[in-house]
């Protein structure tokens, strides 16, 4: 359709050269969801695999440490896995922007739940990384000691299952303003 | 049919129509960033002064819990009051929009810096959270304990401000997609 060209009197080809920028980003877009959807996909995994038993123990405890011994870091794989379930879900809208540059409700939609998503993104990746901030550190004032001493390889498997999380809220961001400027574009 | 106006050369009317509904939407953009000014100004305000003295004490210890005495709770008093500030210099451009309700690029740069300023804002709040959460419950397997059976008032309090942060991430999600909505009508 040539609607939006016609009425500037825009010639043809600086409509094509148009389609052709926002067929670009929506290519851009669906690999960006790509890295995103591996990205918040192996935080969960890391995360939710995590778990250390120390080699020595008592004849009543064992000592044993598991991502869901903290409620913060059972959000944090819940809220990777729904982020990540998402976004492959709108691997399909982006497919479809590919095909029809000019959709134009779909990429609101697509904008209100990439903003919803990257807030619950957000506040998974941030109550976890409070507690693993705790776990490194720990607190003299409030007397929680830092759990890391004892549980080195659980501790370094929970830090780094932060890092995909981060990297998929920067790409959100991403998604969201150039989703943003295809749209400010007719 | 809006379309069909938009190809043959819309008529004054129609423009009109759009151009009153876009600076209705930029009017209610304006009042909700006051209350989200109101919000985050309260809950920096209301996590800063927390402090609580107990009334008993030893010959060389004072009990005594403050705020910035955990790191994610002074990054929640900065994160809020970054956003506040942010949004107050933001209503500049809200004003701008309600005056030339055309404006475009101007609402780009407002989405890009609304998005990041959403994603710090939940990351503070939700650090400050899983805190919050962890001085109410403890925590059995790591020995944290729930300070606030000791710290009753200070616990009441920034419990309390953590709302304010929430309804401001409410209000950020909605600006949003108010803008998005607008920069997709021409």
């Amino acid at each position: 359709m040539k609607g939006g060209g016609l009425e500037m009197g825009t010639t043809t080809s600086e409509v094509a050269k148009s389609g052709a920028a926002k067929r670009g980003a929506a290519v851009v877009d669906f690999f960006l969801r790509v890295i995103a959807i591996i990205a918040t996909l192996g935080s969960a995994i890391a995360m939710g695999t995590t778990n250390q038993t120390l080699p020595f123990f008592t004849q009543f405890i064992r000592f044993r440490a598991k991502y869901d011994d903290l409620p913060m870091f059972t959000f944090f794989v819940v809220a990777n896995s729904l982020v990540s379930a998402y976004l492959v879900l709108s691997l399909a809208l982006s497919i479809f922007h590919i095909m029809r540059s000019r959709a134009h409700a779909s990429r609101i939609v697509l904008i209100f739940f990439d903003t919803g998503m990257l807030a619950l993104l957000t506040a998974g990746a941030s109550a976890a990384a409070a507690i693993v901030y705790l776990a490194h550190k720990g607190n003299t004032r409030t007397n929680w000691f830092a759990i890391c001493q004892q549980f080195n390889s659980f501790c370094e498997r929970i830090s780094g299952s932060l890092i995909g999380s981060f990297g998929a809220i920067l790409i959100l961001v991403v998604l969201i303003l150039m989703s943003a400027v295809t749209l400010s574009r007719r």
